[in-house]
């Protein structure tokens, strides 16, 4: 009778702000440089250090990607700053295995989390500290911060989701989120 | 130009104690009786309130089971409490569709994930506030409470994946957690 003391898993979530340690950890970092294009305000955008952080992505990927029925687990955080009226937001994209769905939940500071079907609807969802949120699969998503602080998310997907990062780099979103007298609006733009 | 407002996402969830709120979300609750021949002592069985409470799962299921490319969200609370030296535990289970993986994270109190593999090779991983666990396909999963107060556990997994718990019910886990010297220990049984 073989006696076995516990194992750790390899990798540790902080939950107060998310941040992940352990190995083997993926770190992902976007400059705005790194996402020029995807603002509408072009000459603000320039007028912005291109070197100033827009968001990180931190993610355990623990099969490799396209692996069938694995899921990977990351936390995104996008840095408080306006482009024109333009919040900071993240790419966006769909997924290259189209049906396959997202949660996010929120876990600190203030955002949307901008959504687009295939037949260029546009909606977008509050995002709070506990705000849980579904993205179906065939619904482009983007995340944007609508604070002061920094917006960070939690994420769970399909190992064989892949990015399509295309789809949104040439035809864009269909609605912009800016702040008018204050508030985050979501303005349609086909 | 339309402007829309943000729509708040039907499910929050609260960081603390993991509660989920809104809907449609899922109730589970086992007593006891619902979970009888799980453990080794049938006498201590016996003789513990057969409705008290061993676990209950909280779930947000968007999609029906049996979705391709859909997730699920939920959270076990595993209550505190020993049948004999072996701890209040869920019944444990494959996933249907085999290959289909999962994350857990602890949220509060301390316990364990037991873990099996189709070659009834059998590992605990501990669990504690913060500790992420990637579940990998054809690897049965239970959790155990080993702490004073209740385990409560963050869950993500494919909406395909499917419970198995039929070869559980007849074979049973290869080792049983069991608290020894006042600290628990796996005792691989075959």
């Amino acid at each position: 009778m073989k006696k076995m003391r516990m194992q750790k898993s390899p990798v540790y979530l902080n939950l107060e702000d998310y941040e992940m340690t352990g190995e083997p950890i993926i770190n992902q970092v976007r400059r705005l440089q790194d996402i020029s294009g995807i603002f509408k305000n072009e000459q603000a955008f320039k007028e912005i250090d291109q070197e100033q952080l827009a968001y990180t992505v931190q993610a355990w990927m623990p099969v490799p990607e396209k692996t069938p029925g694995g899921l990977f687990f990351g936390v995104s955080t996008i840095y408080p700053g306006k482009v024109g009226n333009e919040y900071f937001m993240t790419k966006g994209h769909f997924h290259s295995e189209l049906d396959r769905a997202e949660f996010y939940w929120g876990i600190q500071g203030r955002g949307a989390l901008i959504l687009m079907d295939h037949n260029r609807r546009v909606w977008a969802e509050e995002v709070y500290p506990g705000s849980l949120h579904y993205i179906g699969g065939h619904i482009a998503h983007r995340l944007a911060n609508t604070g002061e602080k920094n917006l960070i998310v939690g994420a769970c997907w399909p190992s064989d989701a892949g990015h399509n990062y295309e789809e949104i780099a040439i035809n864009g979103f269909s609605g912009r989120l800016v702040e008018q007298d204050g508030e985050p609006v979501l303005i349609e733009t086909f």
